[in-house]
């Protein structure tokens, strides 16, 4: 368990673009395939706020990955050609420094007095896990969600670094929606007593904010329309509903429920709350004068594939066409891929048959 | 203040479709406008979740109305042609006999001891306050968001009493979204400590459960659109931020918090857990051997105009669309408004434009 894992350490210190400086730290990363002789065949993937560099399963660690039908021998991104690495955001706690982390200078968790989290952050310490591997320019860096966002600060901040790109149901600019709906799950967390600013434990911890924050992203990740075909108003079993007035009645409140029990006590919430926070202040207009576009234009690579999907409300498909434009203004070779996938957000994760076929095909074509 | 407010007592018992009576119980009306001598021109409308009998204001209450742009003399729905009637909904603390009200049989708040409550109730109890007033026929029945809803269980449970029906960002039963929607939003108001399986007071009230309910739905009755260019990423001065970590930065996150303080103290959230969920109950299939159409074919009316709003996340368009094939498909002359309102469901309390211009004009023809 885990043996696939490896770790990084970061330059100490490593300074964080808000301020404040990290020491000691490392990343976690796994790696599939093998680097090349001119290393060249390297793809680098960046995650959502949840995933763990585990992306799919391998000899080392033979449980399945959270993307384990697109990464494989033979499949979409084919580990037979491409050495394949994932890294764990900084500031997650699936094997990165983060807030659940030892502090070096205290001997403690660093809790709410880890340094302010940006995407830049995250980019920087990918990018120094990369070059530890010998690897001057990935073949292709795709990133999917909010590690799509990351992904747009590494091509920005280390030019010449990438040569192509696949942006997956990403934006460049965190928009009020989302904030909104952000800033509520962290508020679901902050207002649950037992997180208690930040000094939660296993008998104290805020399950309860937990719970309902990651419900909220449930309902966001997905469609209405899909769940229309999935739970339209089919009821439970009299034995599957809890007790209690006001108690679940519907399959998707059971649904939702599941979700929630499998997540709560497996992500640090602080963690949890610097990530989400991160991704609201990720804006590539900051680096534009302001302007989305003017940001864009500053990433220089050779050719990208940017997909989205109708459905999702989170990142919608307006802020994809952006993305495509931007890196097309800047010269890059832009295909982009708008898929009618039922599943919201999280289709990237479900409707393997179109983004398997979208992403192969891209790189297939290099 | 509240001069304007009437009382209609209900029969005594009074039977609740999904069992158990309520005894002594009332609801709370006002009316604008003259009864003409034929009885002919009563407009009666029904509100959605949080409403009062307010709609508009009068010479008994000068307040502004929460309808109060669409309503008067002169306006689309016009008090000079019409006897316009506003029933705050059984089970809204607002007036009417609700959870927070005293149990003749105990001398004690209802609190959850409150029977089961369903649209249907909502719509028998309005009824009954239609008749008390003479009125065996509505020239007009007007229903908005759950409202409407509740107009379609009063159009079917009382056949004749109804010649003319305007639909407002409704739906003919709850889909699984907004079901998911409303139970997180209940969820969150049960999880508060201080709620205490309804037994809250007020220095022990569920403000922080309301709050999230509450911002949850604002999240939901807006669009991302609207917000894109109301909010886009505009930040809060220092002085506006609220300290302490994680606090509110963008606009967008103190347009929540001011609605929720608004709110928080102002409904009983008991109340606002029965109203919630009689919205998920709500399904005009149970009366149409499961099919939506069926149901909605058994409403005989003369003519309807159904009205929806391309950007509603909470009653989508396609919902708008079925209310108005089955009222057609029972022999009424239909009028479908779609709208590109940017506001999403709250687009019939903001876009008076629009609305006023689709509502003025069916009444007008009439």
């Amino acid at each position: 368990m885990n043996d696939a894992r490896r770790y990084c350490p970061l330059p100490s210190p490593f300074a964080m673009k808000r301020g404040g400086d990290l020491r000691g730290a490392h990343v976690a990363y796994e790696t599939w395939g093998e680097l090349s002789g001119a290393r060249d065949n390297a793809v680098l993937i960046l995650t959502g706020l949840s995933p763990s560099a585990h992306a799919t399963s391998s000899a080392d660690d033979p449980a399945p990955g959270w993307w384990e039908a697109m990464i494989g021998p033979g499949k979409a991104i084919d580990t037979q050609r491409w050495f394949v690495i994932c890294v764990n955001s900084l500031g997650s706690d699936k094997g990165s420094t983060c807030p659940a982390s030892i502090d070096p200078a205290t001997g403690e968790a660093y809790r709410l007095s880890f340094p302010e989290l940006a995407l830049e952050d995250v980019a920087n310490a990918a990018h120094i896990a990369v070059t530890s591997l010998g690897i001057e320019r990935l073949a292709c860096l795709i990133g999917c969600s909010m590690g799509g966002m990351s992904a747009l600060a590494y091509m920005l901040l280390h030019p010449g670094s990438v040569r192509t790109h696949i942006s997956v149901d990403t934006a460049p600019q965190a928009q009020p929606f989302a904030i909104a709906i952000r800033s509520l799950q962290r508020e679901a967390i902050r207002l649950d007593p037992h997180w208690n600013e930040g000094h939660y434990d296993n008998t104290r911890y805020p399950d309860t904010g937990m719970s309902i924050a990651r419900k909220l992203g449930v309902i966001t990740y997905r469609s209405a329309m899909e769940w229309n075909g999935r739970f339209a108003r089919i009821r439970l079993d009299a034995e599957e509903r809890d007790e209690g007035p006001f108690g679940r009645e519907f399959e998707v409140e059971s649904y939702l429920e599941g979700h929630a029990q499998r997540f709560v006590r497996n992500f640090d919430p602080n963690s949890y709350l610097y990530l989400s926070r991160a991704s609201d202040w990720f804006d590539i207009a900051e680096y534009g004068h302001g302007s989305v576009l003017e940001g864009l234009k500053l990433i220089h690579i050779e050719q990208a594939m940017v997909i989205g999907v109708s459905t999702d409300i989170l990142f919608p498909l307006e802020q994809q066409e952006q993305i495509a434009e931007g890196l097309r203004a800047a010269g890059a070779a832009v295909e982009f891929v708008a898929l009618n996938s039922p599943q919201g957000h999280d289709a990237f994760l479900v409707d393997i048959d179109n983004y398997s076929r979208a992403i192969g095909g891209f790189l297939n074509r290099l």
